[in-house]
């Protein structure tokens, strides 16, 4: 076997998702035709607005047409959308040079591709609880894998580590715990990394779900963050595009290598992104420039108001059923601590064959997540409630 | 820079297109406003086809009201998609499993990406010349690289290596010569493979192209290959979707490890995709679905036609001009011999300046291209005849 990458047999055989499918089966096969609730994975089930179905349908028209029809765009994505981004951000008092912003198919692939860029060597610090790719990723790529726990004392964020690591990743709004990094916890990620000369790669794919105005949004809000931080975005959960596929990532030509260099991070992401990537759909394109435009914005953000009513009957209505939680005010996920002492699968069991709702085990995220659930805010509103609502009267009374 | 990819320093600083666009440039700023004919890039021009239109405008729709949305779907792609392109290679004679075909959003990624699955150590071969990320994908990932030269006598099609290689690239209908692999070929790799237990990684790209039927359009037309191709195939240029992008890979379980052991190589590529790769975008898919339907097909290859009548044309014309060529018969390239023992860059300055026709340099695909120039028949008919034309005019006669 030494032709294969071994690489991925030290990582679970299926992705979470695989696992919880396969931990409900003998209860679904024992029951038939049973409703469940689902509370599980952060899938966005509400239309995709007005305007930006609009623009979906405008990129299908300009390929039925000789005048209008484009093949191969450039790889970094449309310069239209690539502007726009970067006014998106100017928006926010943030300068983004367009030439800096990466158009891709979605956070996903780039949390995971991005490890490409470093060497093999590198020392990758991820949070524990944290979102399995940031962790899988590297380990598929052969790096070595530093915890970062996030306790509750530290608001469920990553603490950084004591030792240097050469690559940190944050996800703020965090997945899977639902809660927001203060200005001054990015701030100590950012001078953590300029010190250790490593680099923060930020993950701020929920970062439409902050309301609270005081709480970053970007990690670029921070002072000195252009020089060791690179930020993935996603309009999956901001604009219901988890099935049309489109994200971008932001590789700051001021980002500093180990020796002080510059660019060159920004020219091997632009490397590897024309080589191994052909650019994001042209239809999806069109769709993203419909969201970024004022109506779109509006529209979307109305979107997002409709997820965070949820989060609050989900917040409200366990808490009062004698729940302990968190998050969940500025992210779409509440973490829920498991009563008497359950462990996350026990939990989960718990929750299934009692109230037939599906939820994610805190642990499948990290050792750390042990002891807590992912509620996700995703979700029919009368399903939502529903869920609430089994869960109180068949699972209440903590 | 220990902690950087150093490998990214082993390519060329930009992708093949970005040199020929900086080589043509003194060219273009001292005669502004000059009308260009391009023959260079392999990109679609036509219109996508009205079935496959409106595969794509019902993949909008779906999005647009509650009932029919749908967000993340199963990464490996749409069931109903995997078993259509199942059902496409079993009209070809070729038993596929569904569980085999992985959707993707291209050719190109996968070219790429399937080498993660392999260890670092694996020896490559590609074809030289070939298309590009074939080696740059290998290089960057840090495995060593062997070439395969691909001479006249071969059909400008890879000589399988003397050494013992883990992986072999094979494009065929080949990018760049144009040439086609005759059966016995195909068969010769698949004896290769099977000998030194090695994976051919089978590039189809061009497959729809084919009009031969003597020829394959598929290595899975030759016996025992699925114990050892991997097949990548793209709707790029079978039905214009080189901006919607989508395509597919094949892993059969059948494939062997050096081992013996087989389903792992099948087992790892799903855990890649699932974890680094959130599916193709779902109106792709749809558009996908419409291709591979019976008007899809007829209507797309209608349109393959027209490239390949704007190949004939090149041929006819180029060759009563008095140029040796070669390909285009059963693929979108032609493979030009340099005149007058001209390298590939001076020919494209002449070509250039002299005809105003860019094509691409055939040492761009490497150094047994040297001397060739690939001319690509993808373009409007009146585009196409007027480069002919000019080559004609400005610089026939050889």
């Amino acid at each position: 076997m030494a032709k294969i990458n071994l690489n991925f047999t030290k990582v679970a055989q299926g992705y979470f998702s695989t696992e919880i499918a396969k931990r409900a089966k003998p209860f679904l096969d024992s029951h038939p035709g049973v409703e469940l609730y689902k509370l599980g994975i952060g899938n966005t089930t509400e239309p995709i607005v007005p305007s930006v179905v609009a623009g979906l349908r405008a990129g299908v028209d300009k390929l039925s047409k000789r005048d209008t029809y484009t093949g191969y765009g450039d790889e970094q994505g449309d310069t239209r959308l690539r502007q726009a981004i970067a006014e998106w951000y100017g928006k926010r008092g943030i300068v983004i040079e367009p030439s800096d912003v990466f158009v891709s198919d979605g956070a996903k692939s780039d949390c995971a591709n991005i490890t490409s860029i470093f060497s093999d060597d590198a020392v990758v610090a991820i949070s524990d609880p944290g979102y399995p790719v940031h962790r899988e990723a590297s380990v598929i790529s052969g790096k070595r894998v530093v915890s970062m726990a996030c306790p509750e004392k530290n608001n469920f964020l990553p603490v950084i580590p004591k030792e240097k690591a050469d690559l940190i990743y944050i996800c703020s709004p965090n997945n899977p715990t639902g809660t927001v990094a203060t200005k001054e916890q990015l701030e100590s990620y950012v001078v953590y990394a300029r010190k250790h000369k490593a680099i923060i790669i930020f993950d701020a794919a929920y970062s439409e779900y902050v309301r609270d105005p005081k709480l970053p949004r970007s990690i670029y809000e921070t002072e000195g963050a252009k020089s060791c931080a690179i930020e993935i975005q996603s309009l999956s959960k901001a604009a219901g595009f988890t099935g049309v596929r489109l994200g971008w990532t932001i590789v700051p030509k001021e980002l500093q290598t180990e020796d002080g260099d510059t660019g060159t991070l920004n020219q091997f992401w632009n490397r590897r992104q024309t080589t191994m990537f052909n650019g994001a759909s042209n239809i999806a394109q069109e769709g993203g420039l419909a969201v970024l435009s004022a109506l779109g914005q509006k529209q979307t953000h109305g979107q997002v108001d409709y997820y965070m009513e949820n989060a609050r009957i989900i917040r409200e209505g366990l808490k009062s059923a004698g729940f302990t939680l968190y998050g969940g005010e500025n992210a779409p996920y509440i973490w829920l601590r498991c009563p008497q002492g359950l462990s996350s699968w026990e939990c989960f069991d718990e929750l299934l064959t009692k109230a037939r709702v599906i939820t994610t085990p805190g642990v499948v995220f990290g050792e750390n997540g042990e002891g807590y659930m992912r509620v996700s805010a995703f979700g029919h509103r009368e399903d939502i409630e529903k869920a609430v609502n089994s869960i109180r009267e068949n699972f209440g009374n903590q």
